[in-house]
């Protein structure tokens, strides 16, 4: 069988893929129709002046971020919250329209500072509204896994851009199943979180400034360079991660029993640590937010700068239309159960999580994870197409984080709002799910895309914003 | 462009593995000669009756191995090595024969055990050969990874098969560059051994014997299992391997402050482990030897149960034929090399390390290791293909050292002499260079066979053993 000089292909990116690993030229026509109703304002927002350079600038101010650990504290000190106070995952949303995993971490975070003795206790407090408040986690530079709820007690990772000196907050993550984001509240919920605030917390500040003063902060965007090198993806899988915090951490943390800490409290903390493979998705996520956050406000970039779910709304922000929300009603992942539970038990989508594929990683980057298939569901072959399919959505690769199984590809970088309605390829998530129902906490893990229409409609603002100014009078 | 029903290919590895990767039956008809005057010993071994028994009957002996780390002990207790005897790699070798590096290593570890002052002065005592010996690790259960130069005063991890009790030991590694089991014998080669000695190796007993007491041993078999879910091939990458093992002893070093080790010690000891990605090449190495020495003289069988080179001999050992080696030159690798040095500063393959080879990892599985292209040269397709090769030299798959990246296929385990004749496929090594003149250290890494003459060497005395006793005189 003599190999061929070159090969045509519509569509099928398999056999194109396979045509080009023999070296064999291919052309690729590959032709998909934009979203229904678009084409005006896809038109309007090509035609805008700005766009080329808005994007290129937006991205390159993305890639230059480098994060660093440089702190650890309480929520009340570093982001000032007040009693009363509760931030949660994705865009803004009330009580009544919250899901039940929402409700069940507002629950327990209640209980957890003193507000009411028993979880159950909250709900009146939460339905009056008059001595508590619900704000989003993305508008105090945080963001928070599943629930994402963040109450003043609780300690806080701090990260900075070296360069900028901006900084993003996320909590400390508390490990799998029974847990306060998937929304459980039982007394080993709040028992652990006790103990992260009174142990854990306190040991990590003074190991995180004793490294940071001595030898400067543990890069985190350097320890994801790594991590895609070791099969992490760095949503649904941390465990090289975890461990290089760890190795990070670990001589300071030995040396703070030299300052009175107790070796065995020490010994808990790293038996904690490095028994929970998800420890490092809560570095991650502020990474993300740190570098998107630099592209946030950039007139005319039609790149998305933020994706995050409340349990009931699927949100996005872009960069040229400043904090404005996006929303559209969450979707069910499809994917793995734990135990005995099935599809009926799982809440819809909920989680600043998204921020890893907002900044290529996560399902942007489950080529360089294929063992990732077996907590989220699909096939490697699937790993492999789904970072491929991201290249056609997102703006450019990041150089420092690349794909060893792609022949060290950067990852898919930059979702542009104008590509997936162009395309109607909608970004992939890979993601956690809660029980539906308040306290029940994990149920599963899956994949998940956004609500298709959220891109449309960014799309009409994005154009609207585009349009030169006419004298009529813009609709609300 | 339609799928065809079925595709054959003859000898086109790529074509045809793409096709498949597609769900199209292949045909392959994959024909290459017998290696060149093996047809005869071919025939009679391929008759042998026992021969199919004893080779599933070896392999399965290999794969119900395993090893857990149950001890670190000076090697003066555990292999009862006496003043004045030394340990090297590969198969047994004179002071004459011995190549720079494993000269070099000889002579600091003369050193080290204070035979001599300064290392220089040692050649004349190992020329005359009266106050000192030679002999393989392997003749001792151990191994040694480069010069693998052991001497009663270093310490050893000492690992056992919960099942049978058997131990296998290797010297702790010290890092890369310059360091003895690369031929170096520099001062700071010397007091890093003294440290290891002296803090290192006390250090990790008794972490390790506390791990061991208290929740069961480390389990190395288990740490190469996910290490091959996180880019380790475990021979020119162990960095999740180290951090394994690092968050498996970590708590019990810091516990030991408590029973007077100094944290600046334990602190320094985690910087150590954690800063050398190497470290736990030292465990799985002798874990792969403890596999593979359950299948050591089962008769009739023609796996090969070591490879091992002492830089001037590569030799193999096979279960079918005790403990006789079969031995040819060893080869020069090719590959990347450090700062300024290139092909002419390297010594031949020097090292046990090739056991890991052997047991089916380091060059077998480098599908699931693409980044170690960047450590030893080739390509991430290279990588990719070597893993599928070595299927066609093995007798099976190893279900518990899975590749994510070929489906978690198993790895390629247990090189057949008789495969390896009939097809003339070599097994792939991947290995770290040292330089050729004693004192240098390592130059580069890169990848190797073993010369292909040793194979129909053990083919031959393979097949006089299965031949019928005739009442003729076998030779000798």
């Amino acid at each position: 069988m003599s190999t061929p000089d070159a090969v045509v292909t519509v569509g099928a990116d398999l056999l194109a893929d396979a045509v080009a690993d023999q070296a064999v030229p291919v052309t690729r026509v590959d032709w998909r129709p934009p979203m229904p109703g678009t084409e005006d304002d896809l038109a309007v927002v090509a035609a805008d002046p700005r766009r080329r350079e808005a994007n290129e600038r937006a991205l390159a101010a993305v890639l230059e971020v480098t994060a660093t650990l440089v702190d650890v504290a309480p929520a009340s000190e570093v982001l000032g919250l007040q009693p009363g106070e509760f931030l949660h995952a994705g865009p803004p949303i009330t009580w009544e329209r919250a899901s039940g995993p929402l409700r069940g971490a507002l629950m327990g975070g209640a209980a957890l500072e003193g507000l009411v003795d028993d979880p159950e206790d909250a709900e009146p407090l939460f339905e009056a509204g008059t001595s508590v408040s619900l704000e989003p986690c993305h508008h105090r530079s945080a963001v928070g896994p599943m629930a994402g709820v963040v109450t003043p007690s609780m300690w806080m990772f701090v990260l900075e851009d070296r360069a900028s000196g901006r900084r993003t907050y996320c909590s400390l993550n508390e490990g799998l199943g029974k847990v306060l984001r998937y929304g459980a509240y039982g007394p080993e919920v709040l028992d652990r979180l006790r103990w992260m605030g009174d142990v854990l917390g306190p040991l990590l500040q003074s190991a995180v400034r004793s490294v940071r003063d001595d030898r400067g902060p543990v890069d985190v965007t350097g320890i994801l360079t790594q991590m895609l090198q070791m099969g992490d993806e760095a949503h649904n899988r941390n465990r090289a991660g975890t461990l290089m915090l760890l190795r990070d951490l670990s001589p300071a943390l030995v040396l703070g029993t030299r300052r009175g800490a107790d070796p065995a409290d020490v010994a808990e903390v790293l038996r904690f640590v490095g028994g929970n493979d998800h420890f490092f998705l809560n570095l991650a996520m502020p990474a993300c937010k740190l570098a998107l956050d630099a592209a946030r406000g950039t007139e005319g970039s039609t790149m998305v700068v933020a994706m995050a779910r409340n349990g009931t709304d699927f949100g996005i922000q872009v960069a040229g239309t400043g904090d404005e929300w996006f929303t559209g009603p969450a979707q069910l992942a499809d994917g793995l159960f734990l135990g005995d539970y099935g599809p009926d038990d799982a809440n819809p989508d909920i989680g600043d999580s998204a921020i890893t594929e907002t900044a290529g990683i996560g399902g942007f980057a489950m080529a360089t994870a294929p063992a990732i298939v077996r907590f989220v569901g699909g096939s490697v072959p699937d790993a492999l197409a789904t970072t491929r399919r991201m290249h056609e959505i997102t703006l450019g690769e990041n150089p420092r984080w690349s794909v060893p199984a792609l022949e060290f590809q950067g990852t898919p970088t930059g979702i542009d709002v104008g590509l997936v309605c162009r395309t109607g390829i909608l970004p992939q998530i890979n993601t956690g799910m809660a029980g539906k129902v308040a306290g029940v906490g994990q149920v599963g893990a899956g994949l998940v895309t956004p609500p298709a229409e959220i891109f449309p409609r960014a799309l009409a603002r994005l154009a609207e914003l585009a349009r030169p100014f006419t004298g009529a009078t813009a609709p609300a």
